[in-house]
């Protein structure tokens, strides 16, 4: 006998017809239901990530509901039961700063599921090849845990996912990152997991005997090997799901779980099945009402014929029932090897006041039943596979280490992100504004930590007319706000005489000529070094004003817009 | 004069050198304050979403932190400040399901500001153009907010997205959605808010003086005929950013709050300007603490010079100073209209314990200035616009009705979104999963509601032949966990002889033919209107077994994997 684990699993689920209120209903309840999960022992929940999956699953954001339920409660740990990872749904990066601010604002609670999706709404909805999905898993569970412990993360160059080096802030609490598991549905999908050394969340109804093999198959890889992590760490845990209504009194039960546990597989069929669906139209739970007996799904034949379904619990009933019927059906896949048990009790037309009392009821007279001993149980477990998951870990490809030296380059790095997904020459705007941002932070190196002498040495009238004519180039009249005018600059080297510059802004351009002007709207008089540091970004005017380095006169709102009127930068 | 609001803006600064827990603490003591801000009458909290700005910004992930933080508020209005709108970091559907999902959890407290991001670190870690970022905000934005409105969002096709019709939850609490602002750092985009009629978020440290014009040219133009809101509401807003210390003692104030202001502003200057990074290694703290005096932020300068910044309050010194002199400068703003005021205390290395008691003088003795007849004063503004922003809303597009009738059609869509991003033709066995999927969805009309009689009289033999071929063909090796052997099917019609169909598993392949097995591993007999109801995914083998329709002899274990090792459904 091993330890197991006790998890509630929330698909949000709303069956039609809809009024007003209900979902905000619905999202309210569910953190009333994870706060009681968590005072009476519960040690997990999972929360889904569907799309467009109405009826079904309204939990599209389940970042968003995990964080709300971290601050109302203290012990459970926070499920993702999954992330979907093929990053035309959720970019990599995205993945990995949601999952560790998820970890920080949780204090280290998270636990990380990931899988694909596999509903013909989602795949279709986000562009995604049901034939490339397995790769793009895996190829974004390798970039998304690099994320985690690169630092910098080294970058990416695969055909789902090109990303230039960069550091994803901020790092998971829980080092290397939290555990990580694989959503399952079949024998094939738990062998998978154990090859990738992480958690298998089965979400189809299996029966303990079944689940016995599941389990035997699992751990004999994952100690095999076959298994090379897919993070950097290893999650040895199977979990398999079931319905759940808890009452003392069996029909009563029966009576409010039921429906719930039938909509749940029926929607599920539909959704995953070849149904047609009709966006904003169909209505799964007319559906549902219509053909739910020749689907099995036979309310009062469940009810008479109560008893004879613990033949067949896993699959229709699961855990709707007594308290002591559940803790025998629990023993059932304790005894199989199962590490936890993830109940549905918020499905179809389940009613909130009935999961709260079958949640008390299960912290009550189900839990103490499984408790005793269970920390030492868990602790005998992770000994025993230390050997082989320290031999799986050496299996997996380590964190690369990259060599300082790397500068951000936005137009090299876009130009390479782009490469890969569109074909599509840059405009003649894009090739001029990235000369000038080449041609600035060259300059900029120039210029950095030398003194004003050796920056007036190096650029004479013939460089200061190269730069004033730039700066007219970058002139963008959106920053200029109808200006029209004189801008002249009078800079003075540290030995010899004065030269001007004058930038003439007329007719939306912008024209710089050697000299003073006639009529100068503005005049702005620095040392020419100091000119220099602020054309390469080195310095701020403001700072050479406030300094008393620069001195203004004339319009002196215009001060501030110059610097944004000839593409310097700005914020947003 | 007009109401004035009150919010604090986070962008989760953490300067280097970094320590462990850092992160846990940043992330700890911001949702602490949160809830003091709240308590004491503060009415949003702005919140940036940023990437891989290290030091500057930690908060990638807002969405997670400001759910984190309904939970610890009663009151106080949870604002993205901004989220990124380019769908190559966040796609449409997910910002709209992500901001719905946080306007439930707090019960409609949501204000979903936007932008675009403008940093080298962050378009170019997503690949997104600088020349396109304005075009994709606008794109995006008429996506989202259709996806608020639309049941069902009728689908989209643009350069930058396409997407099929869907209906995308969940809804918000807040209709038509939560209020709409926009980042901007300059007057033009300013201007831009205005003529979108969304709320002007401003970043950039701004006089009252100057941030007066910019209110009047707002009002000026969202009231006027230029103003085509971008939403399906009007917010008449705006909002300029402050940084803020308070005491009692002007000296402590500062001594307290300078750091932060200054290395907030350095660092704002690193990364939207052109000064060098290096991912992971540079530190921008230690850039600070070497240039700070030349770039303006001499800290020595700065305090023994208090008394003289009071002319340049906005720009360096914000809300640094006693409850008196930010009473004063509020008022400046408040007399010019600007309808927030929106202050940065978490900079640089300030200190939660001085964060916080700022929070706690600002409640006692700076707030109540200004809050005696907020409410009339707001219901009279609002009353004012009216007539202007209904005419407004009349000039934006409606949300389509698009007619019933539309089926999801997985291969379809994803060839019509794929198009727009890559050209690769489908690979073989993609054109078959299609092809199969098509006949298995026409096959479910032509079966679906119909008699077993009339099922029966369609289908004879000829068909029969084809639909077991076309199982066998759909073998998935992968689901057959090792089978290879004989598995039978019995078909009974209503009238005449029963009729038997064997497909052989060997060698990694499936064939079907007519005719018993000689030794089946499997026996399934059935009707064989019911066979072609499971065949055309209108029936459920699992229904059949219960209802005593369907009889198993033989392997037992075998028949829950039959449905996937031939191409049916599975939820993951």
């Amino acid at each position: 006998m091993v330890e197991i684990r006790f998890s509630l699993f929330y698909e949000h689920q709303l069956p039609r017809p809809w009024a007003d209120g209900q979902e905000l209903r619905l999202y309210q309840d569910a953190l009333d239901q994870v706060e009681i999960a968590d005072r009476v022992g519960f040690d997990y929940v999972w929360e889904v990530e569907h799309h467009f999956l109405e009826e079904y699953s309204h939990s599209s954001a389940p970042e968003v509901f995990l964080a709300a339920a971290s601050q109302r409660t203290k012990r459970i740990r926070l499920g993702h039961g999954i992330v979907q990872l093929p990053p035309a749904v959720n970019h990599p990066a995205r993945i990995a700063e949601r999952i560790a601010t998820l970890d920080l604002v949780s204090n280290g609670r998270v636990d990380f599921g990931t899988g694909e999706s596999s509903s013909g709404a989602e795949l279709g909805g986000f562009g995604v090849r049901r034939t490339e999905k397995r790769a793009q898993w895996q190829d974004a569970i390798d970039a998304v845990t690099r994320m985690f412990v690169e630092e910098p993360f080294a970058g990416w160059r695969s055909p789902y996912l090109r990303m230039p080096p960069r550091n994803v802030i901020p790092k998971t609490v829980q080092k290397p990152h939290p555990p990580l598991w694989v959503a399952c549905s079949r024998r094939e999908t738990i062998q998978f997991a154990a090859r990738n050394g992480i958690g298998a969340l089965s979400f189809s109804f299996v029966e303990p005997e079944d689940a016995g093999k599941w389990v035997d198959e699992y751990y004999r890889i994952l100690e095999s090997d076959e298994c090379v992590p897919a993070g950097f760490a290893v999650n040895p845990n199977v979990s398999v799901v079931l319905p759940m209504m808890l009452h003392e009194d069996e029909a009563t039960a029966i009576d409010r779980g039921i429906d719930g546990a039938h909509f749940f597989a029926f929607a599920l069929a539909h959704y995953y099945g070849t149904t047609p669906h009709d966006p904003g139209r169909t209505s799964v739970w007319d559906e549902f009402q219509e053909r739910r007996a020749s689907k099995g799904f036979d309310r009062e034949r469940i009810i008479a014929n109560a008893e004879s379904l613990n033949v067949n619990v896993g699959s229709l009933r699961g855990a709707v029932g007594t308290p002591g019927q559940v803790v025998d059906l629990i023993r059932r896949y304790e005894s199989v090897g199962v590490d936890q048990i993830s109940f549905v009790l918020q499905a179809g037309p389940n009613e909130h006041e009935h999961i709260c009392e079958s949640l008390e009821l299960f912290g009550e007279a189900v839990l103490p039943h499984f408790t005793e001993g269970r920390e030492e149980r868990e602790a005998a477990k992770a000994e025993r596979l230390a050997p082989a998951i320290e031999a799986a870990l050496a299996r997996r490809k380590p964190a690369r280490r990259s060599p300082p030296g790397y500068r951000i380059d936005e137009d090299a790095e876009v130009a390479r992100v782009q490469r890969s997904s569109r074909s599509r020459r840059p405009v003649r705007q894009e090739i001029r504004a990235a000369a000038r941002r080449r041609a600035t932070r060259g300059f900029y190196t120039l210029v950095h930590g030398r003194t004003d002498e050796q920056i007036e040495r190096r650029f004479g009238p013939g460089a200061q007319r190269l730069f004033f004519t730039g700066m007219a180039r970058a002139y963008d009249p959106s920053a200029a706000a109808g200006f029209a005018g004189d801008i002249e600059f009078r800079l003075t080297p540290g030995h010899g005489p004065a030269t001007a510059w004058t930038i003439r802004v007329s007719g939306g351009r912008a024209r710089a000529r050697a000299g003073g002007s006639p009529e100068p709207d503005i005049v702005l008089a620095a040392r020419t070094a100091d000119f220099l540091r602020v054309l390469a970004g080195d310095e701020n005017p403001a700072t050479l004003l406030m300094d008393g380095r620069l001195a203004i006169r004339g319009n002196y709102e215009l001060a501030p817009k110059i610097s944004e009127m000839f593409g310097g930068p700005s914020p947003y």
